[in-house]
């Protein structure tokens, strides 16, 4: 507990975004998986990274594309495992537009939480 | 749920954020508890405009001052209700770090959400 306690001193204070779209919400947890994703070129692996189940990476794949009504991982053909996942335009438009938006939060926010009051050093 | 949907339509897309610090979270509901404890000068009217009870108000308040070690709500005297409370100069910290880490990711955010491939306005 005081390990994990002080491991957490380290990354926070951290600003995370989620963006409420008309019929859906985009948070870290499926702009995380969509990096996946990229990364394995498959959903499969991407699911496995996040110890989550296949059946519900898709399903979170695909309230993402119901949000927009298009595409947003493509299949690709061939390679080692006969074919696989990628990110559509789409798909990399939301991950770029997710970090974006987090990364504005972190560098306006954080400077006004640095001059916050607080108590001194508590151990 | 179409008139619902239809109102949203009018909001989205919309960015919230939430802050991790290093032994809690500051998110949109401890946010405007604080803002509405600033307009009515009472924990309790905050709580009832949020329909939560006052107990439950309470608690999140101490869980943010628990945060900084720093009292987050000072009690005022006097006054028709005999007393009351006011945000301290943290609580008023708290909230203007909040909004604007907010403002800095909408304003970033919401120009890429846009650029977004999307399907025709359907209906």
């Amino acid at each position: 507990m005081s390990n994990s306690r002080s491991q957490d001193r380290n990354v926070a204070p951290r600003i995370t975004i989620r963006i409420d779209l008309r019929n859906g919400q985009i948070g870290p947890g499926k702009v995380r998986l969509l990096e996946l994703v990229e990364q394995t070129g498959s959903i499969r692996q991407a699911a496995a990274a996040m110890k989550m189940s296949y059946r519900r990476a898709w399903l979170l794949l695909q309230s993402l594309e119901a949000c927009f009504g298009v595409p947003i991982v493509e299949a690709t053909t061939g390679g080692k495992q006969g074919g696989g996942a990628r990110l559509s335009k789409l798909g990399q438009g939301v991950v770029t537009a997710y970090r974006t938006a987090e990364r504005g939060a972190n560098r306006t926010g954080l400077k006004a939480l640095k001059s916050l009051p607080r108590a001194r050093n508590r151990k």
